[in-house]
């Protein structure tokens, strides 16, 4: 089963200006047979980077006032992990793998101190597990209005309890917060989504049960075995597609991703779904 | 029917200081035949004040290093005001008189324009009337746990969303809150709570139904028509026991409220009760 | 001396909404012969009141989806009390009218509160008076840079610190977040502004020193001797110069000011100003 | 030349609780010949860990109801790297090493995006370099009062500002804020601080310049070639020295630090010092 996907991206440089960009799919087991290429242009003293321990890929080009364009295509065999969500079991911060506790700490956009009351209050009696997040990812589907234009760079996950509303990267936020604020491990993910409608980048988050990181969509706008990881970080700062020191505006980036064995309206999956062979 | 309440006071003052109390009950005709003393110890140069539209009684006292101590008792009739809560009706924006229109805005620690998608998105849609202000009320009690020492003098609503605790203070203001996003007029009101435990003083808030204003307790520690009003304000800051410029440690406060005609376990009212005959 | 002013506020609406409108010149003995004229249309129910105390005048008006728009035009003889600065001595809490307390306390875009340190830091050694308070002034314009767009309709005075850049309603939030904070009272004030470039509405604000209102322009766009009052509020909540309850978009608005005796380049004054014959 | 050093630590633990300890020594070739011990008690299930690339060291130990005790103490002989403070440039974001990038963006108490228009007002158009941090902790230092009890745990960088008060864990949070504000990278360092008065655990923060990370105290209260390194994070919450997940109360800790060769009122060294052989 083969998926292919990109990106084009435009931008209008103002001032010199460093971009570092996300969007390269990440080398993962996951990610299986990775044919990708990336163009830039102007391309001169483009550096690529592969973060160690994340596997993220970044991309850092140095741009003059005038037009940037980035174009990235890959071609790629999906090769997820499954498991049955029953199996899945929260981990004791005693038995935590000691590389994993900083995913539990509160970061700029996942206030999961100030939230602590809130998260025990709603979800602290809750059956641990899979199906704890999982209804985490109910109330925040039920509670939080999808809603375009509702949230910016800036918007914490408090705030978003008290919009109630936000876009795929407030969802996630979210949904680590709460999950912090309860003792598991959970951090941001970005990828190209199949089936996503209209196509774009995509934010959701993973969660740390049983031995590894299971994904979790809580705006269900994509079945989790159609997701392509770019990149993961403790929050969207970390991840950003493109992070810009100087001055640009951006055309609205075209994502694509296509595959060759389903369509968007098959039937999804409900096992747990997890890119990593080992944690 | 015959209250009599009061409350000692008691401060170590550490410099020179400016003392603004507000516990004298308001002189209105739900507290009839009003006979009160008011001691301050030591008392030169107490001046007395009752605003004039909402009837609040302030003693401004300027004390030096020192103790200093207020003494203060009360005996009248509880003459309040009865309604059947299914007659209230919310009035439109149109309809409201003018001088309301200042209860529909934010204030300090009411961020009602924060929190504005969170009290539509969990009370928008029920039907209007004194019937969703006590669904507001009925959430605050279910979501929020009483917690003393839970919060602090600059604790806002938003905040008591986010710690799902507070104490009476942090309960009206999230109840005031939801009503301006809703747009009810609401205010704070602090009063003399008859069976409360332990005994002190309370605060609650009045939003404005029908014709006049309505008294609603999130916390539930005490009947409606057992509450004997001192101050209403927009939010805390207005009506506080005592405000200090300069410098000072409370000890606890004594405050005690007993009636004549019933015990604190007698089955509580469900009339809908209002402290004004007029609105 | 005659000073002639007025708006055109043009809307399309687009839900049946309500408008609460505060663009009308007060009458006040400063704003002497005042005859003027407010024409809306669709004018049908629209009411008028004028607040008891501060003399703000507002309509209030019902409108249906379509284009609602507003004419207003004045003509006054502006007649202001001057003095003396170095006069003008702050008054100790111990010796405020009663009636004045509240424009000491915090207010929705006003945390006098968590900004009390920073006051007590910059401002608290200073000589008082009417010199801090012009001290206050120089600071926010030395240290905030006038910057359309830096700011919205929620942006406190504490997220103006953080930002260092806002726009009129915010440097006046500011210098009252100062004022209220080293105890004294200040308030909140929109404006017709004489020389204003380019013409627009304007916010300055009022401290009270000696035994009357002042008006302080952090702005320092236009001369103070030629503001023309319209509204006083706690701050920018109460007097906004259109609250919608309901749904529209505004075009631009028209504003304009003449006076008969004087050039926009003249020499400004250095008196103090005040608009008020008595406190 | 040895310094010796160590720490006592003593909890009662009301519930099953897991803590997570940080104040061990890290390993790095300044802290050259360290010899150390850890004794928790009870020791029952203590685990060690050292994170790859900072080097915090760990203890993560189970605790039931009861008293826990750790002591630890540590020998070493502390040999930094000294430099020209005026040989030391900032480096251009176009050069920085691609791990360095995380230590640009905001985290949870360093909310450098929301302080930016602070920062570049303030220290934007400063001489760049060594002498631009050395301008920012001369600003602190001016600005904000040393003042324990003025904050918490959950206190941010911009809290901090408002109120002009803070401890050093504060007065690093800020300084961080501001460099990343700047672009310059910077990253929160718990240390030993000889001479620090009285002795406790110490916070400063560390700064890349030319190729490396270089010390820097705002608080101004011990030496920069006196610290000696535990730990190394984004902000405070990953340095923790004790985190725990269920609940206790801590006695006061007892902290020491001396040295072999030299008095706490020698002249302090006026040398950049860094604990880094290689960046």
């Amino acid at each position: 089963m083969t998926v292919k996907l990109g990106c084009n991206l435009t931008y209008e440089v103002t001032a010199d200006t460093i971009f570092v960009f996300n969007v390269e799919v990440a080398r993962l087991a996951a990610n299986a047979n990775l044919k990708d290429t990336v163009t830039v242009n102007p391309g001169a003293n483009v550096e690529f980077y592969e973060s160690p321990v994340r596997r993220n890929r970044y991309l850092r080009v140095p741009a003059s006032p005038g037009t940037l364009s980035l174009h990235y295509e890959a071609e790629l065999t999906l090769d997820v992990v499954r498991a049955d969500p029953q199996t899945l079991a929260e981990v004791p911060v005693a038995e935590l793998p000691f590389s994993l506790l900083p995913y539990l700490l509160p970061t700029r956009f996942v206030p999961s101190d100030r939230v602590a009351g809130f998260a025990q209050a709603e979800f602290g009696q809750l059956p641990k597990g899979h199906q704890r997040v999982s209804a985490i990812c109910n109330w925040i589907n039920d509670h939080i209005a999808y809603t375009p234009g509702s949230s910016d760079a800036e918007t914490t996950a408090a705030e978003t309890i008290m919009n109630r509303a936000g876009v795929c990267r407030d969802f996630a936020h979210l949904g680590i917060t709460f999950c912090r604020a309860l003792g598991i491990p959970a951090r941001y993910v970005t990828c190209y989504a199949y089936g996503l409608s209209p196509p774009d980048f995509h934010a959701v988050f993973e969660a740390y049960l049983g031995d590894r990181w299971w994904l979790f969509d809580p705006t269900r706008q994509a079945a989790l075995d159609g997701l392509v990881r770019i990149g993961v970080g403790r929050d969207a700062a970390e991840v950003a597609f493109a992070t810009l020191f100087g001055g640009g505006t951006a055309s609205p980036p075209e994502v694509w991703i296509n595959r060759s064995d389903r369509t968007p309206s098959d039937v999804w999956t409900t096992d747990a779904i997890s890119l990593e062979g080992l944690s």
